[in-house]
């Protein structure tokens, strides 16, 4: 069976509940998640193999983060134990014209102290198809970025299939780097990159900002400048996302393989239990999608907009939804029907 | 005062909190519910006088079972206890475009192992004006339906009304018979069957199967063939229910008296806390509404369509509403105001 | 800094959780509110300062009152400790087509057996620029009435502005006053009051009822007649409100200046989190914004219906809401997007 | 089968959790409770009969108490509806060297505003051969003192057994009155007094305090002080409880029928899960051990203790412990094993 | 490393929450839990290669199981999914006087209802030095019961230690066979029994019943009739357990090698958070100390001793207990301190 | 009246709820704390004046810190805001032989990072009479050593009381540095000191190791060491406390004053629910007791002893409890009745 391997860092997420504000939450819900690790839990969740590789502190809570990826049927035989702390995020999670708040606390964590050399990756991914990673982990610190690449570049000689996340975070890239100074010749290695044009343009210090980048007709010569940049790229791929508020969602999205843009029909999402980790529900659909034979890419970006609209109605970080349960969304049933 | 007796089984319901998957259940929240106990529950918080008939076992789950009824008032004098165990379901209650996920336990239950002669169906009946029943419990097992069949004998014996809600449960009829073996002769003595065009055809083992069921005007066609094989038949109504997401539903109903087809007007629901048992609730407003006097067809219809979307406002099986509060929706507040 | 003295009482609410009804509860969240208290606290979060004075018993349920007005930071150096008993309401929340209901058991309070004198309200309003009532404390006891207009009298001769909420609570009025006997000799010292015109009308005696009073055009003629009445007048207002359902409602305001009517834009608020003390949170709105400088009507009232809406989000009485999360709204924000 | 009807009051219950204190509760867990209901629960419990009559206002409050009865199958066919409130208490339930902490807000509740008429005695006490009232309710107010010694002279008419537990509530007795002012003319026609000795003295006004009353041989010449003024009396019997904390205690009991003294061996209990309501556990054990054929004194107050001490292990007022687990203590099984 | 292949039954454990009582129950708390899988985890904790082999239902309750397992890393590579349903206990946690209640709800069970042949025993138990069973499986079902022996045959052949743990529970045993007509064919291939010698005796048929079995002295007698009916024998093993109440325990226990009777010390365990599975702790720690090189059988019954200590502070049915925790209990550090 | 300034950290805690462990937990409740916060909490309950000093990054949960300040009344006017975190702990609260568990997240927190200059300890000081500081604000960082060294030298220029909490925290002094570097010079300005006879000798660099320190007849000639490295040194104390188990502590206590040891009787605590803080009550009660006027020593260890006692039955870091509480125990009432 094929094997995905993602890469990045997992994090205690302590989020309030009843859609309560930091000033009146008296206790918070424990999950653990991060965008790299959500995909992972896809991939497993649609069939597919799927390890996640990561740096946890040697304590009860880098243990409790194994526990969820053990309990996932998650791979994490490489998961390296040491460094201070387990990054948390605080979340408060908003409804209707209320926007959901962050607080980041990662910080050095046992992830972003990681350093080139700490892992071998050539045994690691000795048995692997595909390599995935995203903007978050260069954005930790230094060293992380450096420790990326490293992954990376052997992931590339290996002859993996790379897919990237752009996964633009503004609270982080604290360590004195801009994405510009850091992507563009990570991104080079990537086969797919997932993020929208502006991201991409951004991080690769493009100057071109589309005015309309969600008309299909536009996109093309836009994203050939990024492929020009990236010369392993095959795919383009971005979610789109129009936020009636944050209890409503419309969603679609864009594959665009270098010829041919595929647009998948927007969906209604309301209301909306949790809306993190619903880009990388997105990237797992499509990995799935992409892996799937005989490959279809329309049937690939839709699978990845169905997965994308379920998580908005899953509790926590990743999407636990089956192979089933999407197929049912792209055959046409919306009408959450009680089976019995 | 009439009285209504309703005879079924009662569960223990087990549904996860906060729309959490099965997976992510911790907990589980316990109310005890059931198609025809809904329906006893309903007619009590109307003003009418109700029992319930059913057997539970002799330990604490069937004594919670009994305080449960006791509690709303449904009268439980002739509950049985005997048997093994207390039929349970899991309930994973979906929302936006998930559906709702129910795992039945109630094989071997102590309903589902009850046999005819039992019940002492003279003397429970005696004082009754109305039986109801579903086909749930002939779906139990071999003999549940015949002790059900013993009962609408004697009901009918007797002189009583006898309403039937076709409750299809595709999870059920696991011994070894079809609705169609059973049904049909069961459903002779009924005189009000609630259920749709689609199946009463099936359980009736008609062929017909009708392409545009909820268009009114292509009904009286349809039902008439029921008519024929039902000689005791008086009306056959039956929810219409758009289903925009598991969240959001439209709700409307049809009342047909064998001449005229009544039709409620649509009512809009978002969101829906909790959707099972709104069909009990539409049967259970219809029965109160056809023993009003004067008798007013349509606005029993109504009362059944404001009933069952009040329903989807309340947590757990059974409708808590008052007869007050499904008037005032009658009257055309939907505005959802604070009384204070 | 410009100081804001709220009068009024506050209550011990105690709401059912997960919208159950009293039936279904088994426990009671406990929060802190009243409609005076809950304008000092928005006032306090948007900068201002803000002063709430009342009476509690001297209890451990009067002293967690003063823990809450504390936390907020709302100054409560004046708050008398004496009489028996903190007001309670019991709330059930409604949602979708079911309304919330209300149980009041505030008879015999603290607040409600206050009396003239007990307050030296030269002192207190010493420092302040600005009173605000309602039609609340009125409602309780004639002595509580008395109470009140003791305070706006004091407050007018020190030159503050009074601001009045009508906010008229049909189950309070007891004891044997009708709002016509009482308020309209304490409403002469307002400068600014916020209710619809109907509700002005039956408070002030004033015959006349308007049939289609949510007209801009027709306001002006309503509203004079008010002002005649009230020769301090300077502002009229009310919120606009559309209820959909209990979980759905549009939002809009209106403010008149004795000559110009200004009109906010509806806006959606679905779903619905917690409706008590939007009304509270657009007065501590309108009162910021006429407040700010250089004085921008419009603007006002804006930010009012801004933060009414906002707090349909939060759940208990009071706005905890910024000034920048409202400000993000006026600049036409509502995506509801993850802030990380 | 003898019935045994209580009178009394039936409050709201609102505690805070995990042993919080007033001023860190965020919810507070309702039940309901009172002292007469509870001893009514404990007969239904053994399999006695038993009718419980009070007044709760006709609000949703008053409902759930109903609720509470009919679910407990606690007769409530004479429960009036009317004035204006349930009455309520707070309670902290303490641990180790910490106390409880009780806030009564029971003030102008139904039942303290009942008056002397309002039941109609003679129908309600027809069939029953037991009426058991306690001091609580003549401390309430005046009216409800009456409306107590009414129905205990009916009662005495009727020949029932009337007992009575002194229950003295010093935080009550607020109208004026001192227990020695009503009680004594009302215990003149008990039959059974349940109390400490230094309490019935008090309340009988005698100048009597025995310094040494838990020594048996002393209680004969004191209790027979109390015969004296009591000339119905047949029996007193109190429990003796040695506080070692707030979360052990030591148990025992005392029986007096006037000529001899029983005594029973005394039980540990720790930890402590609710001390409320544990002298209403004996009070109904009991009752229900005085009304076993053959009377059997010894083991009446054995059976008395061993209820009182497994209350302690029942969240709640009222005391949910079978018949069956009483005796598995009198016979010597406190090992608390599994059944399994 | 050495690894242990144990063999049973995996429930869903639902317990009431507090102490509460199944009639105060709205939720219960879910687990997973079985004697032979509590020591598979056990071991794990302690750093030894555990496998689970049952059989669960092909459903989300039996995925949660095998979540459980996962997460606890304990190997379930050969747990089979077929038949109709996962059993269910249901468990009210006693205190104080007051005893735990289970109802078991595991009739008709997948693991009930396995057949001999299902497993390849000898694929299954290749890698494995250890295999243990319980009383439990044969207590099941006949097909159970053959299942188990089949098991237990291979086992012996491919010459595995067996270890047996009584585990004679009354409730079951109820498919028309006694223990002693099943288990002394299956106690001949045992190395290692736990269980009190009056359960040996039951279950093997013999007359003897010890009056005073917990003294030392006399045990070598009646443990060497059990070595002579059961050949391979070479350890006997009991928890001696002095319930105080249901939240005071004094545990110790004794190892008998067919020579020398180990007796541990006893300890107290005040106050029980959990005392279900407390004797698979014991048998997990014994199992880990009969492991340990250079064997040092005091040591061995000591480490099961206070394991079985620690699981009574533990919720849910299986010891979340480190091999460090424990050894610092043998090293005498009862103190509890904080660790900071 | 006096104003006792504290300075130091507080955390935000994430406490393990009913006992579970880490790998349990689904949720955390959150609570503040801190040692030196903690006592000023204590004082403000006992009536005196208390300001806390302390940096709190510039986010909500900086925020929620300070709203805990507010709404337990200790001053919070110099708090200051910035640095880049608040610091964590995780708590897992042990029971009977089970220890808690304490895992630190507070490395770079904002208090960690603070540096000397940071504060106007002239200003902040100028209206105290008594300044608090603990040992772990130097174990944090360097430069919170200087930055806490710095503080105490104003306020011996302004001739405050100086106590000091020895507070040794193994986890903490990971910058380069032993106590016995720091601790002397800033121990010289020290008037009261807490901790036990070991600790103060290893934090001062003394060699003595006291093999009996709880005997009183050997602690002067030990004590009177200490007394002469630091010459402002007026009194010594320390609790004694005997562990029988997580949940069961003797707590007892020492004074000296350089002539004469005071000793309190031993209290016995069981059931524990926090004994996180316990020491800080300590602290608390013995600041309150040493500014009674008249001065009482023994009656100021007594009441230390008693607010320790008590601690350990509150939820939570400080001690919520008044000092009429305190009291009730000084008086001998350990019973635990409730009050009603």
């Amino acid at each position: 069976m094929k094997k995905v391997v993602t890469f990045g860092e997992i994090l205690l997420r302590l989020s309030t509940d009843r859609h309560l504000r930091f000033a009146q939450a008296e206790s918070y819900k424990a999950t653990y998640g991060g965008g790299e690790f959500n995909v992972a839990v896809s991939l497993v969740n649609y069939g597919m193999k799927a390890e996640f590789v990561t740096k946890v502190p040697n304590n009860e809570l880098g243990n409790c983060a194994i526990h969820e990826m053990r309990k996932l049927d998650v791979d994490c035989q490489n998961v390296m134990k040491g460094g201070d702390r387990l990054g948390i995020y605080f979340l408060e999670t908003g409804t209707s014209t209320r926007a959901s708040n962050v607080i980041y606390d990662r910080a050095n964590s046992s992830m972003s102290t990681l350093k080139k050399g700490e892992f071998d990756w050539k045994e690691i991914l000795k048995d692997a198809t595909w390599f995935h990673w995203s903007g978050i982990t260069p954005a930790l610190s230094e060293t992380a970025a450096e420790a990326c690449f490293e992954a990376i570049k052997v992931a590339h000689e290996l002859g993996l299939t790379i897919s990237t996340d752009l996964n633009y975070r503004s609270k982080l890239w604290n360590y004195g780097k801009q994405p510009k100074d850091v992507m563009p010749e990570m991104l080079k290695y990537s086969n797919i990159i997932l993020g929208d044009i502006d991201t991409a343009n951004f991080m690769l210090g493009l100057d071109k900002v589309d005015p309309d980048y969600q008309e299909v007709h536009t996109l093309p010569a836009l994203y050939n400048e990024v492929f020009k940049l990236c010369p392993e790229l095959k795919y383009m791929s971005t979610t789109l996302r129009y936020s009636v508020s944050a209890s409503h969602q419309r969603i679609g999205g864009i594959l665009y393989d270098g010829k041919e843009v595929f647009k998948a029909a927007v969906q209604e999402v309301t209301p909306v239990v949790d809306r993190v980790g619903s880009g990388d529900a997105f990237m797992g659909g499509l990995i799935y999608g992409l892996n799937e034979e005989p490959l279809d890419k329309q049937r690939a970006l839709n699978f990845a907009v169905a997965a994308c609209c379920l998580k908005h109605t899953i509790y926590g970080d990743y999407n636990l939804i089956t192979k089933n349960e999407i197929e049912k969304l792209l055959d046409g049933d919306f009408t959450g029907k009680v089976s019995r």
